[in-house]
């Protein structure tokens, strides 16, 4: 069985502080994003820490995606899970790359959801089948 | 440098079906580990989708924590992501496990905001010093 969920995590370095300490653009930057790679928008959740930060969250019919970042350090973690490989990720990540001017672009895509111990099951047969 | 942000990514398999596909529950439980683990609560979503499964999000102090469900597989899906290492993540994780009834729990660890392009500057001197 395939798995169930494409979780893409994503760092962002090098961003311009102001554009990542800015709830407003990001939240706008994100939802429109989402919107245009094929997202159904839920809900969500924008915060900004004191002295600085943001937090993000958006609920998708897909899953979610979530940011969070730290304008001290120029660096956003950005999160995007889904149940669909329709949804085109990789816009997502170049949007918020854009808009956050990141100098630098990491992602890791982690499949979820793979059922280890049905896979654990099946080799039982197999072991019983060797001498 | 150390990371900025600890990144729990929990795979729940074999879960009661029943108890994976009731927002309520699962909002109650969630919230609950967490402030218990320390966390403060911003704000959350949970939705129920058609025909099942479930979406929550729980935006803290700290980051977020999230569980997404398919109780058809009778999988959840739980990250929990902290900018502290004074959050109890493992009881968290805990708590969901048994309030689903999970007969397997797989976890990553995933260090997140390592600040990568800094790493990479700082060995452009050592570079240099070479013949």
């Amino acid at each position: 069985m395939k798995n169930l969920g494409w979780h893409f995590l994503v760092e962002l370095n090098g961003c311009d502080r102001h554009a990542v300490d800015d709830p407003v653009f990001l939240r706008t930057t994100l939802i429109d994003a989402l919107r245009a790679a094929g997202a159904t928008i839920i809900q969500d959740v924008f915060h900004q820490f004191s002295p600085q930060g943001v937090t993000g969250i958006v609920a998708i019919a897909e899953s979610h995606a979530s940011i969070h970042t730290w304008p001290e350090h120029g660096y956003a973690a950005v999160d995007l899970f889904s149940c669909t490989q329709k949804l085109d990720a990789q816009a997502v990540i170049d949007a918020l790359a854009v808009a956050t001017r990141a100098k630098s672009i990491e992602v890791r895509e982690i499949l979820r959801g793979r059922e280890p111990q049905r896979e654990r099951l099946s080799l039982e047969p197999l072991a019983g089948q060797s001498p």
